[in-house]
């Protein structure tokens, strides 16, 4: 068991962005609200997924829709309490721990203002190892865990619960009751075992997350590069570095989707990159071919902070190092890239993961 | 207590459509599947709210969305009876008793199914004494009586509960998950008391229904006017008989609105009526001047058939004689012109009563 106390959580957030690939929400909202709780609330108890009985129930909390909403009123963390509870009452047992659905972007740090206020471990593992923009792509769902009962509650005092007959539909339903609610709201989902999340969870995330972190705040303070710290941490490939030429954008469905042109620096002068994504990044092509694509983590390193740079900051000029770094296993099966590989965001390419590059380390 | 044979239905459906002023959806497919049931089931029973105990529990079944997508594949009430159990479970108390929520249009029928299949008595009355589009817009508002918890569930197996701060926000969340689920879902909703009932419900219109409809089928086959039959029943005012000029359309937040020109014959020669409609007729005006408005009944019917006839079949050169049919008084107050008054659908004029209108009869 590790002791993650509010001081932790700025390193938390920062591996929760570089485990966003892009996307997957600006953590800042989350770790705020993670904060708020875990002061007056006191420190977050971390636990191993193998310290925890097979038949306690666990449920995991997140949250939906576009955080940004949030900004200008900090949710005091009632809406998520709310539904958590409410997921207790309808399984008719008291929920043991806390799981984290997406260890990449804001929902990195939600978990941990439902520990604090509820008083439960947090679970160190979660259900993607990345972020994903849909509730349904999870490995929760290739073990067969369902989405539902779903509670969805706004920080107006409404709540939804849903129960479907697949985490598609929950993901269907729970966007538009989301949307109308003004955009964002705060779930609990994906109840199970701590035998079955034992097998469905990707495990050790969080810590992973803190571990990036640390990584890159120790590299900044030794004035080593925080890229490469990075890269150690995450068992992460060096890609390339490259200059943004051109960002092409759109919002469709309610996500953002787009393009971004970027042409290679260094040993890789005169490539030339074209990065899509879907809030993340999902399909990197090299002078027109195939080159990195989701499930594996695309993630984009700013030349001189090395900080994280989400697809919504990406702007002509910007000067990055693109980095890869190894999903987790189970989405590399037949499963699994049904749920999350291009094919399934609408790109027509093969699956092409980080084992497969001839990788030359140019640091 | 009356007894109502699935032979009943089509008087209760032809009834119901008088009293959807124009909207409320066709009754013919709740016929249909009411028709179904009480087959199979048998009769249903018709009680007064006075016949029921204070204390017992009672709930709302209904339709919501667009039947006609159900049109293809005839609903078996599975969904609806679903929605019913799970309300009840939710209660933690035995539903004694079905209520319905609008006796205009499609919801009408619906109850019946329910009460068949369930073999609960259906309380003879409704929440409106008419049809309006939105679930909110029920005397049982005015009463404080909460839409919520409410259960929707789908032909495909999902269900949604909802629990909100107001009846305004059911009906934002419900609209969303029914057009998410194809368009149309069956409803479980404002659960409430005998006690309750009692005071908020409008009396005795499912037994109207069916007597609208029994006059209609008594004066086609005595050869006098069926519109007149319709008047007397509901205690309605022949307005004017004109015919159909023109007719606009356009589809709004998925709700058919529009327009209808009409020009007046016999008495009302020379006369020109404009219609405004948003499912039903909500807005009538004469000579550029405010004649009758909800919540009042505006009902057109064919002065071939007299048949009801709903806005989405108005068109060019056919021949109308327009009624009121006053509404029930709970309406009239200020409460009830706030949520169900021209002003709330965007029409910038003063309700204007039946009451308030000098009527000639032409008959």
């Amino acid at each position: 068991m590790q002791t993650i106390e509010w001081t932790d959580m700025a390193d938390v957030a920062l591996g929760g962005a570089v485990l966003g690939a892009g996307g997957g929400g600006d953590p800042y909202i989350g770790r705020l609200m993670a904060e708020q709780s875990m002061r007056r609330q006191g420190a977050v108890k971390l636990v191993s997924i193998d310290d925890v009985d097979d038949d306690d129930l666990l449920a995991t909390a997140c949250m939906m829709g576009a955080p940004t909403v949030m900004l200008e009123k900090l949710p005091e963390g009632t809406e998520v309490l709310r539904a958590f509870e409410r997921l207790g009452q309808l399984l008719g047992k008291p929920v043991k721990g806390v799981l984290c659905v997406e260890a990449g972007g804001l929902n990195s740090t939600i978990p941990f203002q439902v520990a604090a206020e509820t008083g439960l471990p947090l679970i160190d593992g979660d259900g993607m190892g990345r972020a994903f923009p849909e509730l349904q792509m999870v490995t929760f769902t290739l073990h067969g865990v369902s989405a539902t009962p779903m509670v969805l509650a706004d920080d107006k005092g409404n709540s939804v619960v849903f129960d479907t007959i697949s985490n598609h539909w929950t993901e269907r339903l729970a966007r538009s009751c989301t949307v109308d609610m003004g955009g964002s709201a705060l779930v609990a989902f994906y109840a199970m075992s701590g035998k079955t999340a034992k097998q469905a969870l990707v495990r050790g995330t969080l810590l992973l997350a803190q571990r990036i972190g640390q990584a890159h705040r120790q590299a900044q303070k030794d004035k080593t590069d925080p890229r490469e710290a990075i890269i150690q941490v995450t068992n992460g490939v060096r890609l390339f570095d490259a200059r943004v030429a051109d960002v092409e954008r759109r919002t469709v469905g309610g996500f953002a989707r787009g393009e971004a042109r970027l042409i290679g620096q260094n040993d890789s002068r005169g490539d030339e990159y074209a990065l899509s994504f879907q809030n993340e990044f999902l399909v990197l092509e090299r002078n027109g071919e195939t080159y990195l694509t989701t499930p594996d983590l695309i993630t984009l390193l700013d030349q001189d902070t090395g900080q994280p740079v989400p697809a919504e900051q990406l702007r002509y000029g910007l000067r990055v190092t693109a980095i890869g770094i190894p999903s987790d296993p189970k989405w590399h099966t037949p499963g699994g890239l049904a749920l999350v590989g291009p094919g399934y965001f609408g790109y027509d390419v093969e699956p092409r993961s980080l084992d497969t590059l001839p990788v030359r380390r140019e640091a």
